[in-house]
């Protein structure tokens, strides 16, 4: 299905995917973001949040403490992220 | 924030919110989803995955049984297909 096909929340969706495998891949297991991976991720996308120190950081969504943050950690993120309600990414 | 200032992953998580509020305020409370708004939701932004009926249903995102989806339940849907991977949007 090309992306124009896709509906605003499927396109919404698949970036998130994307996004994550945009920095998974950089360095190690393509599949999941090294500390260094995910320092590049949350500066370069989540700038404000991060700065916000809100949400989660590596500590918190390295569950299984393997130092590297898996796809359904991500998620973790993500949705915690969500759940604040309207999330504003202004300073 | 300008939405042009907001990063890939930033808008990617305010469609989110912004596209359950576009069907949310439509009846009702506007800070919830009736069965009808649900359906709507679904069917216009979600096509392919209701089909495949592989995700949570409205009885399944309605826990605490109310007859009407909130964000947080609303989430969890937006979870559920995000970590099924790579969710593929085509038929």
């Amino acid at each position: 299905m090309t992306s124009s096909a896709m509906t605003e929340l499927e396109k919404a969706i698949e970036t998130i995917v994307d996004v994550f495998f945009k920095y998974s891949t950089r360095e190690g297991d393509q599949a999941t973001l090294t500390t260094g991976e995910f320092k590049e991720l949350a500066t370069a996308q989540l700038p404000n949040l991060m700065k916000t120190q809100k949400y989660p950081i590596m500590r918190d969504l390295d569950k299984n403490g393997d130092g590297k943050v898996s796809f359904q950690e991500f998620v973790k993120l993500v949705a915690a992220i969500l759940r604040t309600g309207n999330p504003s990414f202004s300073e």
